[in-house]
């Protein structure tokens, strides 16, 4: 069998509308039985997922294989051929979140809270599922093991179209998921791959608004500009992490450089990641020379402004396009501001509202930076790095949303809900 | 001075085109103040705007005898016209709402949860305005009051569009609230109202994507269609209340009887009135009645499947668009369903989960329906025409949403907020 030939891309426009008309009607159909589903039943289908993934180690192995090699057939960049891979440890930690996510509380039917009227009438609020979620993602096979999970937690149907890289890998894991949703008697409709890789299938997932409630794109700038663009559906989106830290006069130069060294280079491809490092210009002599140090030292490329340049040679000079670039690499541009307000300013025109955190040892301008800092995430005396739902508590986490509606922030089982009003009676009639 | 040359209708593309994006940015630039003002400078701001509303009584009805006149030279319908038209009273309710407004405690600011990680960072959820909504209404000149000040309270900048009926009054109520924001040495952008009644505006205003955070239409289903549509932005927006009762056959007749008169008939044209009254057949001999005897009486038309037409006369035979009617009027539709799980199935199949009611006096049955229907608002033995923020204690509201994300059911000021994560740490790095 060739590679090519498996991955079914050769539908037709009327086909691919039908596949998924049907994905649709099969999700909609399984809303009602999954927002009714004991937690019981959905953590037994994570378990028993769980296991399966482990059990069946070698068939996904060989799926996966399956796809590796048609990527290096493509001539696919290495690195991207590693996000592609599985191994037995990828395979076991793939279970693992799927057993964390079942030990989270469910959220389904949580009264959020209750009050009475004057009338006598009793009104709670109560978290329910979304509905049907669509995720559109790209070649990192475990999104379909993590966003199935958080999905079935939360009572919501979830229409996953992964990277056409990863199709016989996600395929393999999705009939694990399967196999967990048939043992707890949960509809097969609640967890479905779109089942061919024709981008045109992408376009129809958008626009179908009589079935899904909400589109959550995982991938690069252009997938997630595309899907906000196109979309007829509410979309809960991460955009960019371009994440600031900043060293206040008052700083701990210590606290200030292991901050900034664990925010830049822990792992420069994450979204949490500190992109520019801003240094109030009367303490910059002081604390950036050995920041630069321990920065070079570990690999990282530095870019600042002229003040910055003339401290230390291995700074080359930044551009206006170093402060709005997400490197996600090890590079950092560093300029040094007027104090807190400079800091303040740079951040309102440059941030992209993901992660800041501010260095100091005076509570007031802490607070200050805290309140006036319009992002999903502010810090003090913290690494941007922390910026991740697990970190926060919340468990696992289908993303970060730079959106300032529904979601903001991490992702997690309970941001996949919305509520209802429930009102208790006694015969009462409005005057 | 004519009436029709004193309302702007003659900009171009590109003057329209320049007005919203000077509207845009003087509202982009009040957001931080506000964001920051105490509740204080917002509640001295409504106050006096509500002092100025009945101080200028004498001039906000000179503003809209001009309204009037406009829309009798076009023989705009009665019914319109009485939206349109203000009195003494109603300009005094609109400053009661003002004040009402200011009573509620500030939402901006409030700690929705707080807790601490095993590493020691303390993490905090905090209410935060959403940043600048842009409203487009219809006729009714009050929404500039109510809108204004909700927006204002929650710590937003609001961008009003009214209705090119309604100009000349809401210009004037703009005036009063501009007053109070003066007063308490708040932006002028705070409030503005699109200063041209040409349809373009709303064209540009859909698409101001780095300005708008968040669109809100307010009026008839073909305006709140087309803002869906046509925004760029995210729309939170109150479709349609197409409302059911259901009297179970374990019902009170008598309480069933009270409650549908009123859920029809206490103000047939707002969103909770019901449309269609459900009834379990094994009972509708019984319960029927002296329903549709108490409902012709007070002037109801009734239209009712087979069953229901052959207990009265009165009864006109439904088709299947009654039970996708929304009529805002004294209509009802009422149909004969197969217990519990049949009326369960027709609010599924027809309902815009808005709000949906039962009578009965069994619990679990109670339990079911609020458990199993999937509307906004679910009730037990009570009259659907509580769907009101006001009767649910959340102050004003600026419409029910029918959407699931963000905001589902009454808008209020706190659901024109959302939240950052503020996290305090002690120099803490990620691992």
């Amino acid at each position: 069998m060739s590679v090519a030939t498996a991955i079914a891309t050769d539908m037709n426009g009327d086909e691919i509308a039908g596949e998924m008309d049907q994905l649709g009607r099969r999700a909609r159909a399984a809303v009602q039985e999954l927002a009714l589903a004991s937690a019981e039943q959905k953590n037994t289908a994570l378990r028993v997922a769980a296991a399966t993934l482990r059990d069946r180690t070698a068939d996904l192995l060989a799926a996966n294989a399956l796809d590796i090699a048609a990527a290096e057939e493509r001539k696919i960049a290495p690195s991207l051929i590693d996000r592609l891979k599985l191994d037995a440890g990828r395979i076991d930690a793939m279970a693992g979140g799927l057993e964390q996510i079942a030990d989270l509380p469910d959220p389904v039917g949580e009264v959020l809270s209750t009050w009475d009227r004057p009338n006598g009438l009793n009104i709670s609020r109560v978290r329910v599922p979304l509905g049907v979620i669509g995720i559109i993602y790209e070649s990192r096979p475990n999104v379909t093991a993590d966003a199935g999970g958080l999905c079935l937690k939360s009572g919501n149907a979830a229409i996953l179209r992964g990277g056409s890289e990863s199709f016989h890998s996600s395929k393999a894991i999705l009939d694990c998921l399967q196999a967990g949703l048939g043992k707890a008697g949960l509809p097969e409709g609640a967890i479905q791959l779109v089942p061919t890789t024709d981008r045109a299938a992408v376009g129809e997932m958008l626009t179908m608004t009589d079935y899904i409630d909400i589109i959550v794109p995982r991938g690069g700038k252009s997938l997630i500009e595309r899907v906000q663009r196109e979309s007829k559906i509410p979309v809960i989106a991460h955009l960019e992490g371009l994440c600031h830290t900043y060293i206040d006069g008052a700083a701990d130069p210590l606290m200030a450089r292991d901050i900034v060294v664990n925010a830049k280079m822990r792992r420069p491809g994450i979204c949490g990641a500190t992109e520019t490092l801003l240094v109030d210009k009367s303490i910059a002599e002081q604390t950036l020379p050995e920041i630069i140090e321990t920065l070079s030292a570990a690999g990282c490329e530095l870019r600042g402004d002229e003040a910055t340049c003339a401290l230390d040679t291995r700074v080359n000079p930044a551009t206006e396009a170093d402060w709005r670039t997400e490197y996600l690499e090890p590079i950092l541009s560093i300029r040094q501001v007027d104090g807190l307000d400079g800091a303040i300013r740079h951040i309102a025109t440059y941030s992209s509202h993901h992660t800041e955190s501010i260095v100091t040892d005076d509570a007031a301008r802490a607070e200050k930076f805290l309140n006036e800092v319009d992002s999903a995430i502010v810090m003090h005396n913290a690494s941007t790095q922390f910026a991740d739902g697990g970190e926060f508590g919340m468990g696992a986490e289908i993303g970060i949303s730079t959106g300032r509606l529904h979601a903001r922030g991490p992702v997690g089982v309970e941001q996949l809900t919305t509520f209802k009003y429930v009102v208790r009676g006694a015969g009462q009639v409005r005057p």
